[in-house]
């Protein structure tokens, strides 16, 4: 039988299954009882669940990111669902599979790559269609590649996440290419694949999402750069000609000003027509997709998201014909 | 016998009264035992209350904003009172007085009222004294301005704030005019009166306070220049004459920039004198407000108040000859 | 014979036609001779003229935005072309030809027109097909819209860039729309016809380009807003119904928080899909629009443009290979 | 015959008197004549003046800030008036009346000085009693504050200018403090006297306006507290009882904080309900005497003053009942 | 026998000692079992206490920064160790020996302060020397100065961590000297000397760390340059001659603008050599030993500190050669 | 006879030799007399140049950037000097001596060299100094890192600035390392070579100084970090060893951050004490480069410099005990 997922669970229901631990805490309660308080999740979703009368060897037995084999029953709790358990143990990841456990893109992982092999594929710049080649035989890349979310928190957190994105992007970016011509359409198409390449080595994403030393202090921006130099060094090979100075720096310069600002972290603005449709069609595409999750995942009867504090406001949700009213704004207007 | 309201309550009382929900959950103790956790309020102040040993069903029978008949007990719990309740149940509107639980302005309403219509009858420009009665024939708007609070939580945040707000600016007017000859007394009047109008629709205060989504759409800037746009057409037929284009401009003008700032969400800075002077009062007349109010209600032995998140700093409120030490400063000088 | 434009002169040319006045100035040279400067343009372009042993009456006679019939001879100068002339006339409005001065958009103003009535007549919504129905009725404003320029200077600055701006952002949506299917497309279509339709009164554009006061004193957003509530007040006698509240919310908001964030002037930042859309595809449109016409209009030999004081920035144009040195880089980098 | 004033003369006017150089440069010009260009100024005003065919000599011969005995003919230049000099000569500052030269509050100095006397000597706290008469009997510190302008260019730029603006702010204070009955009127009435006293050593004014070394290296704010701290040290020995030490904080505190926020120059933000009143009518009386000189000084047809780069704006001046257009607005709004 | 310090209790030690009270609570459990929840302190370390079935009379008999006499047992909790009391009650002041009670500087105090006078009574420069003498006259002073901290949170936070911290910037400076010629050594040593001399009044330290009422509303700058002038003023005693106006507006210019920018507080910027070393030097000894401090007391198995608050960044420890994850970033870098 | 430098011309000296045009304008007087208007510099200084009745063939002959022999006189002007020239005749670069033409560091720039070299060569790390021989190897860059200016104009504007910058942050470092232990010496020393080595292809400095193609597109720290990615690439070759990951990323990130803030184009802040060394010493080496050269270039009378805009500040220079006042203050202070 397979196994049953978090979203399936409801109160009263036995569970026997293996989970991801994404956060654990042993507690006492006032009577001393000691206790252990976890966060469990699989792709489908997460849930909370505490294991009563626990040793300190017990909690030690395990940490975050582990698998744990759970027993216990499901109940009712302050109005959502918590796990009540009778037995934990810890299994090597060996046993598990792991696409369990991490949320993954809607979309068809497979087909998003082919749609970018194929356009890269296709560019007519000899130079920019041998430097794509020198990215698809970087195996360790394309896995990478095709397997990063394209954010921890913020959006397209889920495996496959950065190249749903990219490709989303290169969609909008091949509609809005014929309204403005002066635009270089191949170092455009090009620049978007690169923008996050870095994104690869900047996060960690096997288990958990994270951040992998070298992204804290290197980030996605200069990890980026320094794959593509090292692609740019292999392509005379393929093309028996040198790549052309003026096509890397546009290249690389999309890279380090595609967030837009300096205080955003870009140490260049945009100076390319390229680099500031680049900018432009990143930041629609993240910005629609958390408004787009914020208002599809948020339950309540309100006309208004919970606030957002990435984004610093909340969002409107509407379906009251404009006659809500919201009595948790979390700041006040400035009177 | 008349109701006994929340600051009149003491140890040990027995309490079988009507009062407003702000806050409610449901949760368990550690053994298992659920319970219901109350923010109750009433017009003199807010208490917390418990309901051991609740069903869900009994959570799920009233919401924030509705009124409970609630029997229990007052119990000092750390420090302060606590309502442990034996029973509690919903009641409708149409039983209370609504004046009781909604915090209300000091002042006389009547008499704020009173002087706000003489103030802008007496003007001696037909224009505005017409558009003067094309807002005070409007009883919907006017019931809105004589109850609305100037604001949800930083000032004024009480039914009639909004009139006892405008009030207190209209006498700092009065009285700082003689020393600006060049400002038109009759313009800044109305443009004290138009400022915050807005706050009508932008608000909602029928029971606890919040924000309409037209409030948190368009905002009262917007609003009120839409409520003035729509008197102004209304003038002539009193007047029999077109009005005068600058002075709409001018009144309008004093609605966008009376924040002062971009960033404070006016989207223009004040150009007329009128404008500074208006938005210089409002400022003086809400921050003075804050000081006041935190100062007084503050009961801590401290020669300070706690950190104000709206201000970003704590109010010195003296007393210790300026002897006194404070442990709490939650924010380091630079060193 | 048909009148010669500015962009067809050359070095030894005699000139007899009508230019229209942007700037003067009346001053002498060392030897006490006085002379009249002159900024004279058509829509083709503008040229630098003087007048020598010029009588201050005669500097009188004329003002900014007058049109003058001018004689003289066009003389190389400072490697550019200045016109020396020999006598001027001020000419009333009505001889002229408005067409002829004022720089104008390349593209069918007519086919524009046609272009945005057809999409807004065919929403599906009854409520926006009336409104649009109530915009077009009003020639009055129709006539702006369809003239006035998208910008004093920064973009789309010449007459019907308004518009042409609009039809490129419905264009660039249209494109986008099938990749973002939560978003409403008849809210975002009429958003971007609504966004700047406030620049009709904000801006004047008969002779020079300027801003009126009421352009001055409340902007585009809260004019747009008047015009709109205006509007949507004249629905109902089309279509027998109550406008939908909420719509009339998620249409002023647009207009409200096109500009993105308070500090670029907006009162509200975009808290609805359709209003983070409209952001980005204007942003993109008028930016991109400044890089090609910088890229364009520049003839230096510099891989570089001038620096841009709107952009804070100098924009790229390449041709060098990557090996291109620019000794005018107007600021340092940070060491 | 008494002199002649700058704003008494017109084209044509032969001159022979003395004026106080502000700015004066050497130049020749294209055909090698050197001249001298000088700015002269009396107290009406100010006027350009060109000496032609002058030696090197003649140049160095006097510097800034040194009085001239000029003579020339007054002519038109530019649409305004130019001196054209044929002999100047440095005369000493014991010839001059000094009153002459410098701009002079129009207010009565000896009212205002008794003005402000009266208001201290009258508080009814010994303790700020005895302080006034402390900076009463510092001859030197008084005749600083009663010629002292408050600022070098931006308000009350002119002698007498910071006694002005102070008796200005007790005007208003006393108005308004009936209002507000929690502030403490006589160390608020203080607090406004000793504001920009520091101005006393920041700025020089005996001759034209500018800062000290002290003023640049430490500021009116550092130097107000020093020397309130030295006025407090000899109050004992008035009152023959310690000075209480928490209205010294309050005063010093009303000092530094003056300025209202730390990008500002206020090393404290205000933390007392008189600080923040200080503050507030502080930005007021300056704000409105720019508002009210920058329309009064501005004599072109524009509804519009030109742009104000301290304020980063213009000022409406009105009068083309909302008709006007301008086309030399500085700044673009955002499109 | 001697105390036992927190830093070497461990799990199922009994406890008889007195620590201070660093902050205390009075709460229930779901039971209605009231306790008191403690933080406790010496200087070695802080440990959590609690103490069941407490009166509220017990709570309401000391108060923070209240000595306490504890008897009760160590137990393990949650990963670390907390003290269940079973008695406690409190001590005078006069029973303890404040030393065991606040952290200390690790540096032997004696040496810092005699290392600190000698190198200002060996400059050359005789006011400095004499200005020395006044300061090291004032035992007071002299006290404060080797008892207070740098600062209550952020850096040094310990005894004598004002001395460790100037003694090391001289140090710092001393060594930098001879590279930079230009600087003037003894007025630089001397400005650090004075920088955060006002420390010595803004913050209390005879228990905890907090500000005094002095501290909150001037600051240590202002109070820094207010003892300064005090002791210039006794100066001429000594050297029978005038102190320099130049030197002392350098001294006071150091101190003003230490913190290098108007938004940290600094009401100047730094506009002298010594005044820009100052800055720097007092930034890099502070900053360091923020990172070395938060790397050391840091046990985690992270290759990352946590998030620290005031730096606005965590700092990477390394030691995992670079492959470290990280999956409690606290924030995500732009996309 | 050796060529005689702009800073050893007079009033009335002829000229013939040869200079570097950095700036060349063609313009005519208002009597139609055409000239040339140029400014000539060499390794001394600079001059401004004209040549009347110049025809613009002549202008066309050469550019900017070129070198001009000149034949002429010079005369005193507006209180400097200016060349009339009666001849120009552009040479080719071959016939010129380069070292006349650029400033260059007064310093030995053999020495500098050998310093670096001597530095990086005896680290004990052999990773370090594997990586060090690979950079000193590359005989191109070595060049350039000898002859690049640390800047275009603010700092260290020279050949062989970067150089002097660099060791003076070694000598630097070197001194203050003792005091922090915890500091890295060979980490940090590394990290001061290879902070500012992308300059070498950022900036180009052949005549005048300006910025690459590259320098504008990338920045300096994108291209430090690239070569520093290709120097690692070489290491194992001469240690066959792989190099260490965490410490590649150590010195990654201290090129990344060494600008200390995003907003000053560091994609990345300050992670590691290496790191926050480097930028300060970096900071303060750099600063007072400016500062020392203000107060030695400015030869005014008065005790402040010149507004400098890249400071935004004026600089005291002092010599006026403190009694000097300043007319020319170009920032009010806050009012």
């Amino acid at each position: 039988m397979g196994r049953r997922f978090i979203e399936q669970l409801s109160d009263g229901d036995t569970v026997e299954d293996i989970y991801l631990v994404t956060d654990r805490q042993y507690r006492a309660n006032r009577n001393g009882v000691f206790y252990i308080q976890l966060d469990l999740r699989d792709k489908s979703g997460q849930m909370n669940a505490r294991f009563w009368n626990a040793s300190e060897a017990l909690f030690k037995s395990f940490g975050h990111g582990d698998f744990l084999l759970v027993k216990g029953k499901v109940q009712s709790f302050q109005g959502g669902l918590q796990l009540i358990l009778t037995s934990l143990e810890r299994v090597e990841e060996s046993q598990i599979e792991l696409g369990d456990f991490l949320p993954r893109t809607p979309c068809d992982a497979r087909k998003l790559e082919e749609r970018l092999r194929s356009t890269l594929l296709k560019l007519t710049n000899p130079h920019l269609r041998a430097l794509a080649e020198c990215y698809f035989m970087d195996s360790a890349f394309m896995l990478g590649f095709t397997q990063a979310p394209a954010g921890v928190r913020v959006h397209h957190a889920y495996i496959g996440g950065l190249l749903e994105h990219v490709v989303a992007m290169i969609d909008a970016a091949e509609r809005l290419l014929p309204l403005y011509p002066e635009i270089d359409r191949e170092v455009l198409l090009f620049g978007i694949f690169l923008h996050d390449s870095g994104k690869v080595r900047e996060l960690v994403y096997s288990r958990a999402f994270g951040y992998s030393d070298e992204g804290q202090l290197l980030g996605h921006l200069a990890i980026g750069c320094q794959i593509l130099e090292d692609k740019i060094r292999q392509v005379p090979e393929l093309t028996e000609e040198p790549f052309p100075a003026e096509l890397r720096l546009r290249l690389q310069h999309m890279i380090l000003a595609h967030h837009g600002e300096l205080q955003y972290g870009s140490p260049k603005v945009p100076m390319t027509p390229e680099a500031v449709m680049l900018h432009a069609i990143d930041n629609l595409d993240s910005r629609l997709h958390i408004y787009k999750r914020e208002i599809k995942e948020d339950r309540g009867p309100s006309a208004w998201t919970p606030f957002n504090s990435a984004l610093q406001r909340r969002i409107y949700k509407g379906g009251t014909d404009g006659a809500g009213a919201d009595y948790a704004a979390p700041m006040e207007s400035h009177d």
